[in-house]
C-alpha cells in the first residue's frame, strides 16, 4: 500500500543522508498535495524525527482536521506570522539546519531572520523533483483514468471539429465530456488553434470559426484527483490536402518512432533525437520548434524533459509527453501528443485516440 | 484609449519616481499578461527610457511578434540563458539599478551574480499591485462579461441542483453553460459542497450525490480574456428547514449591509467589520473563518482585501467580492457571494443571481 507517509519516508532518506539538514520545509503548493493530500496547506514541516506539521489557516482548519492524516495540524491564526511561527518550532525542535522546496526572495529573507541567519537554511529544489518524477502505483492509477478522460475528451473533439463551429465551442463540448465522467477540470487551457493559428503551438481557443479546409489543432488535458494528462490531436474539418496529409504522416511516423526509443536507462536526449531526426530528414527540422516531451504529473509541466539538451535518463515510473510537430508560419501547424508511461519493457500509453486527421 | 503602453507608462511613474532604479524587470506570469497582454513571455524589461523588450522562447516566439505590439520582441535560444541574456542587455543598456517584480531565491542569486551583485537589484512588489488594484475601462468591460458568464452559470446552477445529482455533475452544467457562451475557463476549480461538505469552505467537488434536504454551496467563477469573476450562492435541495432559512437570512443581511458600506475612500477592514458584526450579533462570530472578501482581476486572489487586518482603503476601480460565511462543521455551511466594482457613489455588482435557497 503506497501513501502519502512512504512519501515523507523517501524524501527524508534522500534530503537528509549527507546530515547537513535535520528538518525539511515545504511551501510549494503542489509539493504540498504530493506529501499531504490536501490542497488547503501553506507549509508542511518534517523533521527528521518525529510527527511532521501541516500549517494552515482558519479557513481551511476544519477540513484539513478531517482529511489529513498522519500530520500534526497547525493552525496559523490571522494575527500570527507563518513564517515566525515555523522558526519559533524549529527552535523548539533544535533543528541544526532546514531545507527548504522553494521561496521567493523576500519569504527567503523572512524566514532567514526568524531563524538567525542564511546558514540555518538552504535550498534543495531536487530532492522532491526526483521523488516526483517516478510516480508510485496510487499515482498511475489516477494518471491512468487521467488519460482515459482526456480520450474521451478527444474522441468528442473529433465528433464536433466541422467547419462553421467556432474553437471555443469545441473546447466547450471536450470539457463538458470530461468533466461529465468525473474530471476535475482541464490539465490546462484545452487548445482548439485552426487555419493559420494552428501555427502557434500555444494557440488556445479563439472565437474564430473552423472553415472547410482548416488543420486544427486540438490539445487537451483532464485533471483526476489532481493528476493530470495531455494529448494533442490534429484533424482537417473536411477533405485534407495533399500538403496537410505529407506533414500529418512526418509527425506521425516521428511520434511513433520516439514512443518506440522510450525505454528505461535511454536518455530522454537521445529519444527526442529520433523524433527530430526524422522531421529534419523530411525537410521541417527548424519548423519543430519546441521539445519533444515534458514529465507529467502533479503538473502538466515536470520532469523529466524530452528535449536535445535534457540530462534526464528515463526510469521505470516516469511518465512523458511525446509530442512532435511541425509548424509553419501563415499555413499551419501539426502535433500528436500522447502521454506515455515508462515500463520495464517500453512505453505505454495512457491517452488514445485515432491517428488520423479526420475525414480522409 | 486605454493600452498596454499606458500601463507601462504609469508603471515608470510610480517605480521610477525615486531615482532609485530605472528599470523594471517582471518575472510574474500574470504581471506579465497585464503589460503585455500576451501569456507566452518569460519576461519583461521596461527602461526609464525607451522600447521594453518582451524575452520568448522558440515554441511562443512566432505568436509573440504576431500578437504583441509597441514592444521589442527578443528570442531566448535554448543554449542561452535568460538570466545572462538580460544582464547581458542590462550591462549594455548601462542600468543602475534594476527591480523585479517577484523571483524565487534562486533566480535571485543567479541574476544577482550576473549583474555583478546584489546591489544592482532590489525586489518591488508594491507598484505593480497598486497599479493592478485599479481596474481601467477596458479591465472593467472585461471583468462585466467575466461577471455575465458566471452568473450564466449559477443560473444553471439553480436549475440543475437536486436530490439524487453529483456534485460535479452539477458543476459540469455550470462550467458548460459559461463555456458556451464564450468563458475561456473556470476562474478557479468550481465548488459545489453539498450536506456536511459545504461546511468547508473551500469543499471543493466530490462524486457525492446530494441528497433531500442538502444545503449546497456553489461557488463558480468565469475567466473572460483573462479576467476572472467569483460569484458563490447557497441553495437547498427540496424545502428548506427553518435552522437553513435563518442561517441563511444572517449571512444575506450581512452581504446586504456590506455591500451597502462600499464606496471609495471607505478603509477595506470597516466593510469587513459590518458584516462580521451581523454574523457575530447573531451568534456565529466565530464560524465566519475567513475574509470578507478579496480583489479580483487577472487572478482570483489579488489586493484589496477586505479583512480585519486590512490595510487597504477603497478606491474607484477596485473590484473586490463580499462573501460573509457560517460553517457549522458536521452541520453544513452558508455562503453568499458578489464580485462588485468601487464607483464613485458607491458598490454596483458585476455578478447578479437570485438570494434565495431555491425551492421555498
Amino acid at each position: 500500500m503506497v501513501s502519502a507517509l512512504n512519501r515523507i519516508e523517501a524524501l527524508k532518506h534522500t534530503a537528509f543522508k549527507e546530515g547537513k539538514v535535520d528538518g525539511f520545509l515545504i511551501f510549494n503548493s503542489v509539493d504540498l498535495i504530493y506529501f499531504s493530500g490536501f490542497s488547503g496547506a501553506n507549509a508542511l514541516l518534517i523533521p527528521e524525527n518525529g510527527e511532521s506539521t501541516v500549517y494552515v489557516y482558519d479557513v481551511n482548519y476544519a477540513h484539513a482536521k478531517a482529511q489529513v492524516g498522519g500530520f500534526g495540524v497547525e493552525l496559523v491564526k490571522r494575527d500570527e506570522n507563518l513564517m515566525a511561527k515555523i522558526a519559533k518550532k524549529a527552535e523548539e525542535c533544535g533543528f541544526k539546519k532546514l531545507a527548504v522546496d522553494a521561496l521567493n526572495v523576500e519569504s527567503w529573507r523572512a524566514l532567514s531572520k526568524f531563524l538567525g541567519g542564511e546558514k540555518k537554511l538552504e535550498v534543495d529544489n531536487s530532492s522532491i523533483r526526483e521523488l516526483r518524477k517516478v510516480k508510485d502505483e496510487k499515482e498511475i492509477e489516477l494518471m491512468r483514468r487521467a488519460g482515459e478522460l482526456s480520450s474521451e475528451g478527444m474522441r468528442v473533439a473529433y465528433e464536433t471539429v466541422a467547419s462553421g463551429v467556432r474553437e471555443y465551442e469545441v473546447a466547450a463540448e471536450i470539457e463538458y465530456a470530461m468533466r461529465k465522467q468525473g474530471s476535475s477540470g482541464t490539465a490546462f487551457e484545452t487548445i482548439v488553434a485552426s487555419g493559420s493559428r494552428s501555427a502557434f503551438p500555444h494557440g488556445g481557443c479563439s472565437d474564430k470559426k473552423i472553415r472547410e479546409g482548416d488543420v486544427v489543432v486540438v490539445d487537451v488535458g483532464a485533471t483526476y484527483k489532481f493528476y493530470r494528462s495531455d494529448m494533442t490531436r490534429t484533424l482537417v474539418a473536411g477533405k485534407p490536402s495533399e500538403k496537410q496529409k505529407k506533414l500529418y504522416q512526418i509527425v506521425k511516423r516521428a511520434q511513433e518512432k520516439a514512443f518506440e526509443a522510450i525505454k528505461p536507462n535511454v536518455k530522454a536526449k537521445d529519444v527526442d533525437a529520433v523524433a527530430r531526426k526524422i522531421i529534419a530528414d523530411a525537410g521541417y527540422g527548424e519548423y519543430f520548434v519546441h521539445n519533444l516531451g515534458h514529465g507529467v504529473g502533479l503538473e502538466v509541466h515536470e520532469p523529466p524533459t524530452l528535449s536535445p539538451d535534457s540530462k534526464d535518463t528515463l526510469a521505470v515510473g516516469n511518465v512523458v509527453t511525446v509530442e512532435p510537430g511541425i509548424y509553419l508560419v501563415g499555413y499551419g501547424g501539426v502535433r500528436i501528443e500522447d502521454t506515455v508511461l515508462v515500463q520495464k519493457n517500453g512505453a505505454q500509453k495512457l491517452t488514445n485516440g485515432p491517428y488520423t486527421l479526420g475525414e480522409e
